[in-house]
């Protein structure tokens, strides 16, 4: 950690800071520049200890050296976390997995001919929402349990196994005896007595980037869940709100390297929450395997006239296998496979 | 609600979309323009239908003519609300209420300190955290139950009502025994499981809006508590994440008028949070004041250096009692008081 | 376009609207809802009045029907516009082109040496920074002429169309007289008075979008060029300003679908000012052209820490040379060639 | 400037480091931390080198620590900076000055009715558009040389100096013949052949924050004009671009302390432009007092419904006189006079 100090502080005011650092425990090491004093904080962790430098009037920065997180870095683990789902599915390695299925679960028809669908297009997971979180409260909530039934039911009828999200941690334990895959939504993603909660289960969880999560802030978030002895986290890039309103967000694909560069982590990417719009997330499907996707969301729907959520992203099951074919062309160009 | 058309789409693919209005309950107002077709669906809360007009091929755009929201607008309720907090104190009429305290409750020694000075310079409010949302899991998280205890020490001491966050709905329960007022963080604004049950309270809840939530969604966030029967709800402004790096977010004090002219709610406005640096609040608590806020919050430390988190942001007890006075002279400008 | 009213508004009022209507020359709509009344305004460019209709108290938002572009838009000419550089360069059409050079042009012989690596590894065009727009009036500004008859000197040893940024209305003569491509930077994308200098010469031009341009503002901006009647305007994503801090800009690859959908110009992709950061370059220079792009531009300099700007993101040309073969299997993927 | 190296980089990359540092003529002070190498780089405009360290591959990060201007800063002029405009009107002391008049200038009749109206109510500056950049080139564009001269006749007839943009570097010597002061608008923020042409005149030059430009880059652009020999820049706040759209832009209240503190310049802001919704702007305005702001710019109109543009934020002279009465009581509350 580094404390520039302001133009023109007193030596009282330095030593004062100096006296800090040696107090609980860091080596200072001041260096004196053409217009500034600048000193390092040297010892592990440090920057746990900003707000104390923070309030000191004479510092202008405080500037962070070491990352803020350690259990997801790629410091800490070099090679690339490879995690196995339901009986055989690997997450992380060549293969890139493809998840469809609805935003919400509505009927068990519906449920079970998108299901079948998926399976045939060559997708490898079923996604359903059963609690939804909804901007208004007049809104459709979900089925809740009932609809875990029906993706169980699903589950058994083609062989996928299931990702569904939790909002509450009053429901983590009940949603956990049906679900394979836990996702938390973006909504959540800083929510963290949630982290906390699904941390001390034995699911891996996909927590998905927040609006306005950055990188950092995200990486920090899955150190929450890790450090409850929870390693099986994928991150899910699902678009961040920028000023463009041309898309329902704007997907930052860039993400993916960054991600691979700082985190042995799995990434995830949902082009369909990312844009919104059906005709554009073919394309950024395509994209997002380029950029090193290790899994990739869509939503569908036999019927999107009669979803009840996200009706206007949803795919077609033809649309669906179009694309993944798409997104199987590009995959072994880059030397994997889907 | 009003859907636009693709140009160029087919006779067959209006009496379509007209045949779902009708079919749902609805009535079709159709609309040649020059280039484009535009039809009206014409009855109470047909903007929750949105996702099944979207799903049509031929429907380019959907726009809402009503708001989302109905308990919290002013449409609904013309004249300001008005609550009493604690004994006697309304919060939304001519008084602004002054919110003192610090970020997170450390020492009893401090915290009475704290809340005999907030008092002394003209608090009404002592705020203190004892459940803190940190980004990293690794940084003090807030001392729980014996937080909530010395803050009720502190109110019994000074007669200042006390307000806490509140993140886990399963702590809901026992944080209203201490707390006169609870808290909804940003980075729960929109937990709406945690916006559920303080909705079943009977406590007045200050919702912060969420960084990246837009003035819509934070009153849609707010309908979900009142639509529970918890009327009293107090917005409050805490800054927005911007691209702007030198301050901790953008305080968007236009939300002051905005609210006002869409909602009967009081708001409050949290410069410190806003800007995030010692030197900037002076100013921004005395905008606040002059664009209408109902009350400001201010966080205050006896020793900033020895605050468990946000010291660059905490205010000496003088700097603050300056600050109220401040920001007297301007509420009495304006015909309010403090 | 649609006017929507205030509730209550009186009779007079709506009234008047309607007379304002017809005076200049529009048809009225009238509809009214549950709530409110709604107004449409039919007639074509009814848009280009929304200010006087907005000036209305009665009236609480306008939103418009058909887009405010005209000549740029895909409604206007079904098929991709397709244009030719240099000699016999198609842009636009099957083969992706890739552009290649240093961000500002430092010394003749790195200049050569680069244009001769650029072409050999594949790359079509080569760019070079004669003037440049840089944030501190004391950063290097550009050689001027002197690096534009470098460029000219290269194009000669190697056959590559060049391209360079112009700044100034007043430069645009000068320019011409070197460039084969014109181009327009972030900052100026909103420069009306350049843009319409660029759209009096015959020169192909390269509008990059702004750090905060939306992609109607952008399409708008093209617009400015074409009504000019320089129709060989060409787009090119170079990454929006947001929140994120992890790389230096979001690369916002959406924008090539969508720009695909409203328009027929061709669209290019800059990933090197996009992410700012050499090791992500790769990953989204793929992702880049999986989405659809026309063209990629990537900065490139045999000795990055010679660089008088931007070394941080300067490809050498082993890694430009790698880069472009991956490229060239993701774009046989999708049908396409380079 | 600081250069935070990455994890385990070998001994010879941290030598080349510190010969590049030595060979471009500064002191290196290199400090090993628990985990990563720092290497100080001391000297003189350090930063201007940044490119050349980013450049290495074993540099994961530069941190400068001298502001990268200089004439501007507080640091090199400690007191405010105060001009006069026009005979006797200071800009930067005790008073705030008020600016009222059209966004565009549209019939005599009109500017000299609004001069009078603006005069009367107690604006001390006359505002009025001659050149206009529109988003649109089907809009209207200004009535250029016509518009200065009705701007100079409505000087004449009321003896308020005139304020003008001007767009286009081959503009600025006709300008400068009219106008008292010149304003560089938002979209050319960073058009730096224009600050730099604007930076050769004698007039005082208001320059406005770019949609999406930070207070650094705000600054930096002010060094240009200053560091052409033109003393007299003023800045003005008028919103930035979020993603909130109830109101037109973001006003960011806090450059007004954040620029006090860094600079000596005087700082304006425009709230018409800042949330461009006529009910908002007088909330704004009082708070724009309140934070510091040395001059308001406000449109007036006497006629909206004929404005050429902006109409919606367009105040009545009724409006801007009752706005310019609750600004004096806030000013005179905190020690100023308007």
């Amino acid at each position: 950690m580094i404390l520039t100090l302001k133009t023109g502080v007193s030596k009282k005011d330095v030593q004062k800071i100096i006296s800090k650092i040696k107090e609980i425990g860091y080596k200072p090491s001041v260096s004196a520049g053409a217009e500034r004093i600048v000193i390092g904080v040297i010892g592990e962790k440090a920057i746990l200890h900003k707000d104390t430098f923070e309030a000191f009037d004479a510092v202008e920065m405080v500037t962070a050296i070491s990352k803020p997180y350690k259990l997801v870095s790629r410091e800490f683990k070099k090679e690339n976390s490879v995690f196995t789902i339901g009986k055989n599915l690997k997450v992380g390695g060549k293969q890139i997995v493809i998840i469809g299925g609805p935003c919400s679960v509505d009927t068990r028809e519906n449920l079970l001919l998108n299901a079948r669908e998926v399976k045939k297009a060559g997708g490898t997971i079923l996604r359903g929402g059963a609690f939804k979180p909804r901007s208004s409260p007049y809104a459709f909530q979900g089925l809740g349990e009932k609809a875990l039934q029906m993706l169980a039911e699903a589950r058994k009828a083609t062989g996928l196994p299931i990702i569904t999200e939790v909002m509450d941690p009053r429901q983590v334990q009940m949603v956990c005896r049906y679900a394979d895959i836990l996702q938390i939504g973006a909504r959540n993603a800083q929510n963290f007595d949630l982290l906390k909660e699904v941390g001390m289960t034995k699911k891996p969880v996909v927590l998905k980037r927040g609006m306005s999560t950055t990188i950092e802030e995200w990486l920090m978030a899955a150190e929450y869940i890790i450090s409850r002895d929870n390693h099986q986290v994928i991150l899910c890039e699902r678009g961040i709100r920028t000023f463009e309103t041309a898309t329902r967000n704007t997907l930052d694909l860039s993400a993916v390297p960054v991600v691979k560069h700082l985190s042995h982590l799995p990434i995830f990417v949902d082009p369909s929450h990312g844009v919104g719009v059906r005709d554009y997330i073919g394309p950024m499907a395509r994209a997002a395997v380029a950029a090193g996707a290790d899994g990739i969301m869509l939503e569908t729907h036999p019927h999107p006239a009669e979803a009840l959520s996200d009706a206007h992203q949803a795919l077609l099951p033809s649309q669906f296998g179009h694309i993944v074919k798409e997104m199987r062309a590009v995959a072994e160009a880059i030397g994997r496979t889907i």
